[in-house]
């Protein structure tokens, strides 16, 4: 049902494709973030059509709001939200980490719902019964994040229960339909995080998410902990960089030999008006952009950039106008599916050392 | 360059068509508002491709924002929001006399932008000028709306400036690409309407707007208000009736051979979860909604109903997806259309008053 195969290397960089009953993902690839179901103001339809293959949702979100039941009534995710590609659920371990929660042990997690009040029992099992319901293609296993990046104590905790929950999730799962992918913790302790592969590896899983990174350390040590981690995941299994990054980010994790990446910025940055081009990232709400009757980026296709000029967009923001947020979502989504589409181009012509470089000259030159 | 044509009567109903250099125009119309040059969450293809071929917009809100400059920078209104059909801009009359005003006499009003704190003198001249430089195809006289409808020293007063005022627009207008429409005002007092379109029709215009109705008064006031107005208006006349209404009042004023119309109320109410079906209207916020899996109207064939269902659609507007406020608005903008199309055809075959109660008898069952 499922299956993964490297097509083309180019140094530690790689082409693979990564296929499902929704059909062929080519990676790597990056997953707009549809945490409730949703990518923000936009279709299913338009991020499918723009030439994303995959996406990510979060199961303790769901399950807060709609709730499983109506997901399954509907007949699952898919058809919940008329997404045909790909969809992953993250457990929503970082989520429930990051909430005020009553009680947490070696068991799971009692956590306070900040909206109704309800008390919540997360336990890896209740994760995985809840991802199953929810039906995504692949879903994660409840990992342990650590709060603080740099306290050794924390990030032993955190690897020691995630090991533990990935093997009660495993043993929970039970249907074939979907795969279920591990999370490696350990910050950037190399020990651990070798600790916590080898834990993991024990259980052979097809795929891993390298998760507990971009919470605060410098990125020079977020690059170097990917690197060591990539080197030690087996090239047969997919290598999930979960929660960043933004361009640039993600074409040097490329070369690391990343294959899936999420991140909520492309869109969330769009909302507040900061919009990606080849030549780096603007804010479409300053006064330099009111006259100008070009595109969001000259050098963008997409049907934003080929209909509405960076003086209507800005007008539009400053105007309180959402169709402004909804446009420039839209052009900054798409600038992220044609990044993806040059970086596995330039992987099978042999030629990412130039692709990336000329990238990021480019990009960074702004910034 | 313009022409109204009266291409078949129902009674008083009229199918008519109205031609500009922007294409045909087939009344019966109702025109989606699009304020400060966005139909709210809409692109302005979107707008198009569901069977709108006129919009509204408004000068005085486009005059604060983004102000003309920019937009006679970028080509005109058409070309600053990528509209091809016709499009009207009224003169923020109804705008201006609802914001707090430093001085207001005969000669014009001086208003102090809530935002900026900046003075703005306007006189029905300087509004032409404004109005003019926008660019729409056809724009309305500074009209003086009443603030209180049945006050008769204030509507006295606001049909002698509107008719004053309505002169000196036409002795500023300067260009024939642009077809100006006088506005009538006198809230129901019949006497009070008849001395404005008298005064109004000495000047000739080609189309009148009937203003400073649903202002507070009786619906059955409304109505019969406008009937005696559009009896008094020469039937070579285009009547577009302003700022209201939803379907079933577009429908009841239909019948007394209105032309056009334009309302907000249907893209305001969508984002606040209001759905317009064929069988009435319904909040798909409701609890009920949240377990059906078929679309926000059966009997609609939009894109939105093609594709999602009311459950994912309450979902989105519960976890406060701005998504669920895109979907609802197209579809309310879509019956709208459709609304309109059923009405023309209605009336093309003679069967006005027969559509009429098998639409309202469906419509206003659940109301």
């Amino acid at each position: 049902m499922f299956s993964f195969k490297i097509n083309k290397t180019d140094g530690n960089a790689r082409v693979c494709t990564f296929v499902s009953s929704r059909g062929t993902v080519e990676t790597p690839c990056f997953m707009p973030v549809a945490t409730s179901a949703s990518v923000k103001l936009l279709t299913s339809e338009e991020v499918f059509s723009m030439g994303f293959k995959a996406i990510i949702l979060n199961a303790y979100h769901l399950f807060i709001r709609p709730g499983v039941e109506i997901i399954t009534n509907s007949g699952g995710i898919h058809r919940f939200m008329k997404w045909d590609g790909l969809a992953l659920t993250d457990s929503g371990g970082f989520q429930i980490f990051s909430l005020p929660c009553s009680r947490e042990d070696e068991d799971g997690i009692i956590l306070k719902d900040p909206e109704s009040g309800a008390l919540h029992y997360f336990t890896p099992e209740k994760i995985i019964e809840i991802e199953e319901k929810i039906g995504a293609d692949v879903i994660m296993c409840l990992d342990y994040c650590p709060r603080i990046w740099d306290n050794l104590e924390e990030l032993k905790i955190s690897v020691h229960r995630t090991v533990v929950w990935a093997k009660r999730c495993l043993a929970a799962h039970s249907t074939e339909k979907q795969q279920l992918w591990g999370i490696i913790q350990g910050g950037t302790d190399i020990s651990l995080r070798i600790w916590c592969i080898e834990g993991l590896e024990r259980m052979e899983f097809n795929g891993y998410g390298i998760g507990g990174l971009s919470i605060g350390e410098p990125w020079e040590m977020t690059l170097k902990t990917v690197d060591f981690i990539s080197r030690n995941i087996p090239g047969n299994k997919v290598r999930y960089l979960m929660g960043l990054g933004m361009p640039d980010q993600i074409v040097e994790a490329c070369e690391l030999g990343i294959d899936f990446f999420d991140c909520a910025m492309p869109t969330r940055i769009a909302r507040n008006g900061t919009t990606l081009t080849w030549n780096g990232k603007f804010n479409i709400k300053a006064a330099a952009c009111k006259d100008e009757n070009g595109p969001l980026d000259p050098e963008c296709s997409c049907r934003v950039c080929s209909t509405y000029s960076r003086a209507y967009i800005r007008h539009l923001f400053n105007a309180h106008e959402m169709l402004g947020m909804r446009l420039n979502s839209y052009h900054n989504l798409y600038f992220m599916s044609e990044l993806m589409k040059m970086i596995r181009s330039s992987i099978k012509q042999g030629k990412f050392q130039e692709f990336k470089k000329n990238f990021l000259s480019k990009y960074q030159r702004k910034e």
